[in-house]
């Protein structure tokens, strides 16, 4: 891809040469001779060994290599990556060793790996790359352009939209965790709800969604996951929901549109948080506990700002016991005065 | 199966019609015709579309449709559940792709799913399940009426019990993790021991039960435990526990029969929590601690009273600091007037 | 093993018999005969039933069997327990079942177990075993005398070291957590570097290392890792770092040489542990955050001295608040004499 093919396909402005050939994007700092890189700021980029830069609109360096001005430098790079760096292409192929069930229907140009397994009645869409090992169980709909990595599984029933990714060891449809007490046993709650994927969604490595007890679990369009989260039974996950790693998400919970979970968090059963919330990491949020927009952190959650009050607070506490007790000296001082008069 | 059918198999009062026939459990809202809901508080059940109703003792509504009065009806609808929703039932099979050890005992009925690996000398009790991809090492003995899960792992020499289920990508028996450092590495301290799980036993996907360093790792009869949980080596679970999602139990731990375990909780070596003990989520346990019956909170835990009101008073800080400067400015004030006397 | 051929390998002093044989190692309180145990405290070795202990240099009971003084106990019984136990041998096969890319090379003695695959143009060193299910993708490299059990997966272009052991479950290399919000999507952040890890590195069950975005992820040399570890695109661990299991690595953090991470311990990204820092268990980092020596813990990590004063400060609220209530009612006794005055 040439500078100006670049430019072109950016709607970027290009300063310097058009003809330069683009093989790749990197780190500026680790960049060569073929690369394009990118910079945030409009500050030095000194010493860089690429072959063209994506800057920012207020970018004012004297560089000898040429850069494309645009407003949204990451943005841009990451669109130019897809390009330059498109996701592996296997040729399609049903692996000998796959185990593919009669009644299962596979859409064109898909890729069965080795040691794969397709249940009955499932029905795997266009381009849909299933790797060695994955396994999918009877009745699951799986739609086009996904990637199964390698050992991923997926219990039957289980729908699956399209351009969907789960990572190596992702768990789909497992039976949620609900029990009822009888004397001396717990008797398992029915776990035969389902699991519903929409469109555009990764869920990283070794993440696992149970299906709903009754109903079903949901994960809505273009949320990203990370890896080891956990999803329980009954959880409605919105749209462009981003979780981090190690997050778990209890029961019945809903996460609205663009929420945003960091890592290790945990949230309680039949909580919701709303639209544009923003949870920090390792922040606990309690059973049926509304959380509204805004920043929040801690366990149990509160708004950012006074978390951070509350944080201080408490590292000033030894300064307020001081006080005290100099206040109590005072004190003692004035009433021996006064018992003295 | 009828409506009167399950009003003698629940020993419960049949009130309206006992001649419908019921195909499915299904949550009140979403129930539709053919199936069986419950509620568990006597409150209006109206408009749901449900064939009948498990109700509590004390119902009382003016419905059209037959229910049963029971005095735990969530109870009664996961025993009504086990038999209109019986597990799968896999046809007995060894698959072709199975490599299974000459040495090996099959029981009977069992299915040995695709790709799936049995080792030398290991058992496999009547009609035990190893889904896709299941691997069992060599003298491992798994009793009858298991399922192992797609991808489930269990290391050589471990001992499963009857009736177990071990969720997809659940690894038992690998190395616990001890070493000894000796100057400039680790070396790693033995990890020859075993695992015990006994019957009834639950583990959810991507859970971990180590093998004992020397000695055993053992999970008690009739334990549940959630999704992506760590049971590090030699740990000592009692029977019936329960233990939610994501959590860790240290080296050496001992939980006592009938503890409940929240999500994300971290539990140091060599603790013991006691029976009947209930530890709320992302709690954590020092090394070495009791926990005694009751209910526990926070890192380190303290009983969930003594929680509550500590989080109280921090929250209540910044009241008390603006008190302590309310009391120093009318102390000032004071010391002023003494000093203009 | 004689016992004095266990005194001369680990250079220690023997008391007693030199000629009894051991054939394994045990705890010293299920030892039989013919297992050697250790005690790490100079106390009573009473009643146990082991051929032979390894004793503290200041070891001075009593006891009929033969012992070995040495410094460290503890190393001395891992290093012969090293030897007792050696890591099981599986002859060397490819079995028929492995799908071997015909560009792979393999070493000799490798053992290359049932449903694995190798990729094209993979290595895999001398004496190295894929145990089943073990997938490595395109381009991998492996060094020799690893075991990669059961259902690892190392995807494309990862490198690993000599005496690597990777558990169950393992996952190197899937794409890291990183996207570009485009107003009502997530734009995928380019995730094409690379996971080396270093020589004699082992990893828990069903752990995670997401390989570099544009560079490369590292795992230093002699590092431990626990099971459901999550490290993130980036993350540069130096050598013999040791962590426990649950615990979660951000983005591009660093941890340098021979640091000690606590279990469920999570770290933002861009952060530096330095050497020989020790951070509790559940102990948060902030993200750019800078830990020095010493020991660390809570969420955001403190030092050790300072979170334990700070707990206790807590603690003592209650009686903080009654003092300044006592004063409250103190001062306002003065003021009401002074009135009356």
């Amino acid at each position: 891809m040439k500078t100006r093919e670049i430019a072109d396909f950016l709607s970027a402005e290009l300063v310097g040469e058009g003809t330069i050939e683009i093989e790749r994007v990197a780190a500026l700092s680790s960049a060569s001779a073929g690369a394009i890189a990118f910079i945030e700021k409009a500050d030095a980029a000194a010493g860089t060994n690429a072959s063209c830069l994506i800057v920012p609109l207020d970018f004012a360096d004297d560089v000898s290599l040429p850069y494309l001005r645009t407003k949204d430098p990451k943005l841009a790079f990451a669109l130019v990556a897809a390009i330059l760096h498109p996701p592996k292409d296997r040729p399609a192929q049903i692996h000998d060793s796959a185990v593919v069930s009669e009644s299962a229907i596979l859409g064109n140009e898909v890729f069965i790996g080795a040691f794969t397994c397709v249940g009955d009645n499932a029905t795997v869409g266009d381009a849909t790359h299933l790797r060695a090992g994955a396994k999918i169980g009877d009745n699951v709909k799986i739609g086009s352009n996904c990637v199964l990595h390698p050992n991923v599984f997926v219990e039957d029933g289980c729908t699956i939209g399209d351009n969907v990714i789960l990572h190596s060891g992702v768990v789909i449809g497992a039976d949620g965790f609900g029990y009822v007490r009888d004397r001396e046993r717990h008797i398992k709650f029915p776990q035969i709800g389902t699991v519903v994927i929409e469109d555009n969604v990764e869920i990283g490595a070794n993440s696992c969604v149970d299906r709903g007890a009754l109903g079903e679990t949901r994960i809505g369009e273009g949320t990203k996951i990370d890896n080891l989260v956990q999803i329980a039974h009954n959880v409605q996950i919105g749209k462009r929901v981003v979780i981090a790693a190690q997050t778990g998400i209890s029961g019945s919970t809903v996460l609205e549109d663009d929420c945003v979970i960091g890592g290790q968090v945990g949230i309680g059963d039949h909580a919701r948080v709303q639209s544009d919330a923003i949870i920090g990491s390792q922040a606990g949020v309690l059973p049926g506990k509304i959380v509204r927009p805004g920043i929040w952190w801690g366990t149990p959650v509160q708004p950012l700002d006074e978390y951070k009050r509350q944080n201080a607070m408490v590292k000033g506490l030894s300064r307020l016991r001081d006080e005290v007790k100099e206040l109590r000296t005072k004190l003692v001082e004035l009433q021996d005065h006064k018992s003295e008069e």
